[in-house]
């Protein structure tokens, strides 16, 4: 079977869809070759063509969700590192980056992101991309490993919360003042008056052509 | 069978030990009743006598140690919340808790850290204890569950990153400088000066009386 014909790659299409349609209603574990043959309208047989199994159609929408990644985020990466970028602008380029991809494939990372298996774990993998582009960016830290580990999970929980829901248009300002707040209680900056005066030390760091109330 | 005797109960806990040595060497997967039961010098009647299987053994060590784990903590609450505590003591007493936790019962931490089913998630459980107390700690914050996430995400890295490993003398500086630069890094300040800059003005704020070299 030649894979390179058009009507080949469009039935892996049609295959990939039926499970990102199937994926948003039932778990993982209880979806089966028959439910994705009936989506897609296709015979068992058929489906066997293109895929071993489910794990093989999950892993392969994990692969193309994760190069479509990359490649959104390198093409970003020299406008990114350049020193002249503000923090406002170099915040937006990456983490909201992250958020606008997600978006964008909205059905296709809901699909994904639910799955963990050995083989299947889209979370980790964009943490490491994400940790490894840390390190590559200040390779003489000390404690590269646990630093990158820590954005990269700092990344991940942002977009995870946002997964799927509403941006509205002061959700930047939103992230930001909810990393400052969870990052002072970390390093133990819990009374309420340093708390406020380091808080608006960075929202004008950040934003300082704005007028910050609270 | 009364469950309240002695040797019922030493009968639980020789298993439950068994448990963990066979978790330290294979995974979750692999483990069988037999296995338990040999490692326990029983039969596996006797095992079936005290627990339904495999799983009921892991969620046993899971509960207990979740349950000495808020033990723990509870104990500390009062004094992490009193104003008059420094960042560095706060810090200490949050952060540090949990980790001389976890280097405490290490084997049953690492037995249970590697096991995810759908009713064992330790880390998960851990995670939900400090974003919830993150929370009773400050109401009146706009976007409290984001914030309490990262807060705990931040703490668990940390926690994971450590676990099993020997804490070194300097590891809190280590630490506290880790949050620093991912933090100043998530929210966009990547320019060396800057970095350098806050990176100064926190570890000032944290450790006043060290004079600090980069």
């Amino acid at each position: 079977m030649d894979k390179n014909t058009a009507s080949y790659k469009r039935m892996d299409k049609t295959i990939l869809n039926a499970f990102i349609e199937i994926s948003q209603q039932i778990p993982f574990e209880n979806i089966t070759v028959q439910k994705i043959a009936d989506v897609a309208y296709i015979s068992r047989y058929t489906f066997y063509v293109h895929f071993h199994d489910k794990y093989e159609v999950a892993e392969r929408i994990q692969d193309e969700l994760y190069r479509e990644f990359t490649q959104f985020i390198q093409k970003q990466i020299p406008a990114i590192h350049a020193a002249t970028a503000t923090a406002e602008e170099h915040w937006q380029m990456m983490d909201i980056a992250i958020l606008r991809f997600s978006q964008k494939h909205i059905g296709w990372t809901q699909s994904i992101w639910k799955i963990h298996t050995e083989t299947i774990d889209f979370s980790k993998r964009i943490k490491t991309f994400l940790a490894d582009n840390y390190k590559s960016r200040f390779p003489d830290h000390e404690n590269l490993d646990l630093e990158a580990m820590l954005y990269a999970n700092m990344a991940m929980t942002l977009t995870e919360h946002y997964i799927g829901k509403i941006h509205t248009p002061n959700m930047n300002q939103t992230i930001t003042s909810s990393y400052i707040y969870a990052f002072l209680y970390a390093i133990g900056i819990h009374e309420e008056h340093l708390l406020k005066k380091e808080y608006n030390h960075f929202m004008q760091l950040i934003y300082p052509e704005t007028s910050l109330s609270s």
